[in-house]
């Protein structure tokens, strides 16, 4: 094929929507992009930027579509499965890019039936401090790793087509088990911004606040910089992750509780070990 | 005066000791640099990058300093001032640059018997990702704050004296209650820097680690940058603070408690009042 994709449905034209059609249309990955969403303004944005050539008013306007990308926040993702599911064509794929997997696959299993072997569960680590079209790039993903999630039941030809699409960015595709893929993102993504949150918050309630955030210095910056993250975005992340959060946050809290304990006994030996471990740790991980 | 501090020993001139002393020396704020410290390399390096004039053998060789500044780690203030304390001149100013304040104040209080008036009791917030005299720059405290915890015993005079030292390195001088100041930093500095230990110690422990690790994003690296602090710094910071550090992590565990109920429950409605107050705050204090 000279051009894998002919025509591809976005329902969601923001950064990672935005981003993913400026890199395909760079690429010459894709003939033709069509911008479905809820806000007139996101879509005339995203067409007025080169993004989208042409804005379909309902899902039926996807047309002939060869592949469905949702990229929409994860609350959304059910209602737009339902509304999209009649629409589809006898060999459109359907792909998602959701920071978490197995709520979406349990909706779209539910929602697309007989056509859920053409949906391919994706997830592209990627983003930046702000949203919308203007903030998407066309190296958004650029050596990123897109993580893609197939079901037992998955077409293997779904699954190449959107391996190939997001290769076409310059990503690198991996394929992981969806409930590894919510465990492992409940520990380095969720769990770290309700941890952020949970900081701020705490400091915030306090009458005399003022005085705490005055004299935070780098290390409060850098550790509380995702608590200044969309609250929606990580109140819907965090309900659709629940499980998997709930057993990262115990595990964390057992952490602190066990560094309370050190430092209530004055226990130099067992701070020191932890402190110790943590710091080499992260080290090798900043060095790789 | 032309020349506020005629002879100043610093104690330590890594970062803290040996920004100090470049600055004063560009402002033309001291006359003589005298260097003490454990290591004879350290001092020797200080030496040749212009930030002391000369290195003293023992304590006796401070000979009649005007000022003598600690700038050790925290665990070895005590020992510092047990040292120092026989070989004071009558009129010599005592101060330090430890992060934390009531225990400094107690082992002066201790050790220096009628000296302690003496005692300015200081902690420059200001820091750098490296240390040593070679991460020292002349204007690390240029428009920072320096927070000075005077006793009710301090003497005036010596609390104007430091409070001119440090104005004289471009920085701000704040007055504030040692017991207040360790409990605001216990909440804005040594709390985040527990709180990463904790989550990198808690994925490090792990079997499968690597696959954790390889798929950590922007958003951990912020939020575990300072978990590659220096283990045996925190840990002594955190044992001089003990008290009001244990009372910060349990306000933390609870707020995280409640974030897990919430989540537990499956309740978004309180998720978002916690992550928008959090998001809110730390906008706002990005803002200023």
């Amino acid at each position: 094929m000279s051009l894998p994709i002919r025509r591809l449905a976005i329902v969601g034209t923001g950064l990672v929507g935005g981003s993913l059609a400026l890199a395909l249309k760079q690429a010459r990955e894709v003939g033709q992009v069509i911008g479905l969403g809820r806000r007139r303004e996101t879509l005339e944005q995203a067409r007025s930027l080169g993004m989208i050539d042409e804005i379909a008013e309902s899902p039926a306007g996807m047309g002939d579509a060869d592949m469905v990308m949702l990229a929409v926040p994860m609350a959304q993702m059910p209602g737009i499965l339902r509304d999209i599911a009649p629409h589809l064509g006898d060999n459109t794929i359907i792909t998602d890019a959701g920071s978490t997997k197995g709520d979406v696959i349990a909706a779209a299993r539910e929602l697309l039936g007989t056509k859920f072997p053409r949906f391919v569960p994706g997830h592209p680590i990627a983003g930046a401090e702000n949203s919308g079209p203007q903030a998407a790039r066309a190296d958004l993903f650029v050596g990123r790793n897109v993580v893609l999630c197939p079901a037992a039941e998955t077409d293997p030809a779904a699954l190449e087509a959107v391996t190939a699409l997001w290769q076409g960015t310059g990503a690198q595709v991996v394929r992981m088990d969806a409930a590894r893929h919510d465990r492992i993102f409940a520990a380095v993504s969720h769990l770290p911004h309700l941890a952020a949150f949970a900081l701020v918050d705490e400091l915030a309630a306090r009458p005399d606040m003022e005085d705490y955030f005055r004299y935070a210095a780098s290390g409060f910056r850098d550790f509380t910089r995702i608590a200044a993250s969309s609250p929606e975005m990580w109140r819907d992340i965090a309900l659709a992750n629940r499980e998997a959060l709930l057993t990262e946050l115990s595990a964390y809290m057992d952490k602190l509780g066990e560094i309370a304990a050190a430092l209530d006994k004055g226990d130099a030996a067992a701070l020191d070990a932890i402190f110790s471990r943590a710091s080499k740790a992260r080290r090798n991980w900043e060095g790789k």
